[in-house]
């Protein structure tokens, strides 16, 4: 949902003269820079460019430039549990599998015209992208990048929704929200090319961007055409209306750019919260979703981090 | 503390073959079975045969079996920050760095004669040991298993403590408890050579295992000469007393393997505790550290997990 930069694995600018088969040998050199762990690299979005760069953590040193993904102008991240690879969600709905090991693309496809976003499984089997043109959701092999199932946001009379908030939840299931439809879907994956999918209508309107928490029970979405924020409780499917006077306030300021929902911070039982259209950041208690405190601030924010 | 099961990162059983330094090739196969991320290996600790497997949990296969890590008969295992090596702590004081992407033994030191447990620095760059024989902590580079500092747990008339309870801590700091002296003590590690260490005296009788909350400003010792628990506030520099009645029943039974404190679990507000000489699982609300429920089970419970 938000451009990204993310710490999760690394390799030395050598690394691609290492991802050599050598079946007929067993030598190990064990202090050889060639070979590496993955769990201290990370990727750059170069926005401007179209470009990542693979980097380590360890000793902050750049790895690799790639280039070629098209437009990142809203990219996001999401990694393979063996942490290896990054899916690169690309604005022009470009799909990319890339190598961090090996510095390079393994597999990239155009998978719809318009995107923003995108989520990867539980068991880390499936990708999933939520587009806006057409509007719904791909879900594709993430190791072969092949389609297994396409869920078109049909809602109204054959209209189609821009699909926002893409997540994924335990239970091998993804959940998004309908910006058009006003409604969130939940999608059980068990069989991947026939997805079960719960539908919430009527939960407010035109929702903009969601999060789930860390535990996996709600998926909260803002709600543009409306002040507040709806919660799911996947637990109890159970649909509430929260924090009614988000982003409410004496002076209602003009945005330019919406807050993004991903970038709460949760630290002990608070939430801190962008609040739309005003210089402020709001506190909410996390256990009863009220308010407790404004903490002003000098501009708009975008992203609240711990 | 305990018996180790993580699951970290992987490799098949080809990947010794591919652990070999290429520096003239620029080549990459990228879906060669030989190179791969260490996302997804885990290291099972074989008790009896003083041996290790190295898993990976992405297709739950074995990968490889490394012998010869001494007595390992209360083990446990912390992870360099690339996720490559494993550190494996023996009872016979045996410390053992192995890389889990070639399947050996990397260095192997004898570093006291009689050890439970250890712990790795924030940064990844020290590893900690903590022994009862002699007693104290050691600490060492974990790139070369150097010995950096050397910290004997002198306390009384030039009395040497067991120690028990090391955790690492943020700011690059260690904490410890001393089960003979009844001491806590923060060891701050910027310069490793030289520990800048706070005592924390009178903190109650034999402490004789420990953790550190999630958020890292709560370390809390389990006390064996005394009901109760020690809670060190790291944030305040404040010691204080909870659980004072933890493993009071009704009917006292003997208690023949120690409960772990590390083998508590968290969820939302509560944590799950084993309780001592009980048939009990101990429900405390982890805000106000009191108990809200005994929970009956069939035995002395040792650990619980999430």
């Amino acid at each position: 949902m938000h451009l990204s930069w993310r710490t999760l694995c690394t390799l030395t600018f050598l690394v691609p003269t290492l991802c050599v088969g050598m079946p007929s040998t067993t030598l190990c050199v064990d202090d050889s820079d060639d070979v590496r762990g993955t769990g201290d690299l990370g990727v750059v979005v170069e926005r401007a460019t179209g470009s990542v760069l693979i980097v380590e953590t360890t000793t902050h040193t750049r790895l690799a430039k790639i280039q070629g993904l098209g437009d990142l102008s809203h990219a996001s991240v999401v990694y393979s549990r063996d942490q290896r690879y990054a899916y690169i969600f690309g604005r022009d709905g470009g799909l990319t599998k890339l190598d961090m090991l090996c510095g390079e693309i393994v597999k990239r496809i155009m998978q719809a015209g318009n995107s923003v976003g995108g989520a990867i499984s539980q068991d880390g089997r499936l990708v999933a992208v939520s587009n806006y043109t057409p509007g719904g959701v791909k879900v594709f092999d993430a190791a072969t990048l092949e389609l297994l199932a396409d869920i078109p946001a049909e809602f109204g009379n054959n209209q189609r929704s821009k699909v926002i908030g893409l997540v994924d939840a335990p239970g091998q299931r993804f959940v998004f929200s309908l910006f058009d439809a006003g409604e969130i879907w939940v999608a059980d994956m068990h069989t991947p090319s026939s997805p079960k999918i719960i539908k919430f209508k009527e939960i407010g309107r035109q929702p903009y961007d969601a999060l789930i928490s860390p535990d996996g029970r709600y998926y909260i979405a803002g709600l543009f055409g409306e002040d507040g924020l709806v919660r799911l409780d996947l637990w109890n499917a159970d649909v509430q209306r929260i924090l009614p006077n988000y982003g409410k306030g004496d002076i209602k300021k003009p945005v330019y750019k919406m807050p993004h929902l991903e970038g709460w911070a949760m630290a002990s039982d608070y939430a801190f919260v962008p609040a739309i259209g005003q210089y402020a950041v709001l506190v909410v208690d996390s256990r009863t979703w009220q308010p407790v405190k404004h903490i002003p601030v000098q501009g708009q924010p975008v992203f609240v981090m711990a």
